[in-house]
């Protein structure tokens, strides 16, 4: 079965779009777990067993795992294939805003679709088509280009027309079917606009919770006939607690934010 | 020494300002090396030791390590600890094109900057100021921007006015006089107008040789009272010779280039 029409099965069966981002801040981190070998995926699996009752994709940014060298690098592949063996029906997303020349491109999405096992890759456009084409070539793969995103400095360069003119432009290239984009959880005004752009393309929209973004606005604004909307959301579950009942108080909180999502999808 | 100062003064000894790219293709090595136990950094290693006295930079891209997996990361680590073992006075870059939020990036030039040891790092504009200036708080570190890149897709978003206004804005950031940026052989035409925006500020050249950009060039409108200029060269040096003199070879094509280049230094 395509991985899309996976994803959008998931939604209206757990009646949720949620995407918990896996960033295992080992400073974060509930002590007692670094009594394992592993303690990165320790923490992840048990975020994973805990919450994906209420997820339909799971997103590690790729940062919290390289800060830690060689045995971070170890621990995502371990997560990856925890996933891909215990919730083959999830959507995997590794977020890497990647984005160089062809040929180097080609490697970056080989390494995250082929030696990981990612659904999906984030990329970063400013490198322009050669750079996002080869990701675009794997079937049954999709790539995030980033739009508008979450941060203040999405004002200095995204603001007011570049990011419209990469969800317009890429919109042409080869296998468009294949993006989905970035647009942060703090835009939602733009998303009618974006919308009239990108009328069927998944969103992946960070920002919830602790940056300040409100969950109302962006499915006002965001919603389209597949849902279309993937709403990640990270520290206000991974660090519900810091103690024993870590797993617990994340998957409460991921219940919660399911319950808010199922309103808008009955 | 401040690491700046170092560069400047390897340039004027050897001579050169020659960066080879350590893009360890395991398709285009001499299969000989398989023999060892780390392909890879043995690959890396020899041809540090054969190019040192005409170089006076390294750069891996982190795509080839990558690709490789845990192992790959592995190389990294070993080729970066032997150039700040053996070559201190060289400059290192880690060609990454990472780009995230603060937190993030935080991270990311934590990884680069300390946990490797690296001495600049290339990092991609599209989210503004507050993704970059987490890097530019390293004190003696330096951030290669992503200004004008040597591929076709630099036409289009960079082209005709974001990339002038991304080096216009970033030189107001702080630390700003920590920025250097990347800008492709193949755009040497809009070199003198760059000049004008960025002075002082060092250029990463890529895209001599295989991509058809012209040395006489791009030192013709880009050298500057400092030099300036870090001309990168990948493939033509690293895969000269496939065979046992793989070295030899591509200390052959190096000390070409120098020699190119001392011509402007003279």
């Amino acid at each position: 079965m395509v991985i899309l029409d996976k994803l959008i099965e998931q939604i209206r069966q757990k009646k949720s779009f949620l995407c918990v981002g896996l960033d295992p801040d080992v400073q974060k981190m509930p002590v007692h777990l670094f009594e394992s070998d592993d303690a990165v995926f320790a923490f992840n699996k048990a975020i994973i067993d805990a919450t994906h009752p209420f997820a339909v994709a799971y997103k590690p940014n790729l940062a919290f795992y390289e800060v830690l060298g060689v045995s971070g690098w170890n621990s995502l592949k371990k997560t990856i294939d925890y996933l891909n063996k215990n919730h083959p029906d999830i959507f995997t997303i590794a977020d890497a805003k990647r984005g160089d020349i062809g040929n180097t491109a080609r490697m970056y999405a080989h390494t995250f679709f082929e030696t990981f096992g990612f659904d999906a890759v984030t990329v970063a456009p400013y490198m322009g088509r050669d750079s996002v084409e080869p990701f675009l070539q794997f079937d049954n793969k999709h790539t995030i280009l980033l739009g508008l995103t979450s941060n203040s400095g999405a004002d200095d360069f995204q603001k007011p027309n570049l990011y419209k003119k990469v969800m317009r432009e890429s919109q042409q290239w080869q296998h468009a079917e294949r993006l989905m984009y970035v647009v942060g959880a703090t835009q939602a005004e733009a998303l009618t606009e974006i919308r009239k752009i990108l009328p069927k393309a998944f969103l992946l929209i960070p920002g919830i919770g602790t940056q300040g973004g409100s969950l109302q606005e962006v499915c006002r604004f965001g919603l389209n006939s597949d849902i279309g909307l993937l709403i990640n959301a990270s520290r206000s579950i991974l660090y519900a607690s810091n103690r024993l009942d870590f797993a617990e108080k994340a998957a409460e909180e991921a219940s919660k934010l399911q319950a808010e999502m199922g309103v808008f999808l009955s």
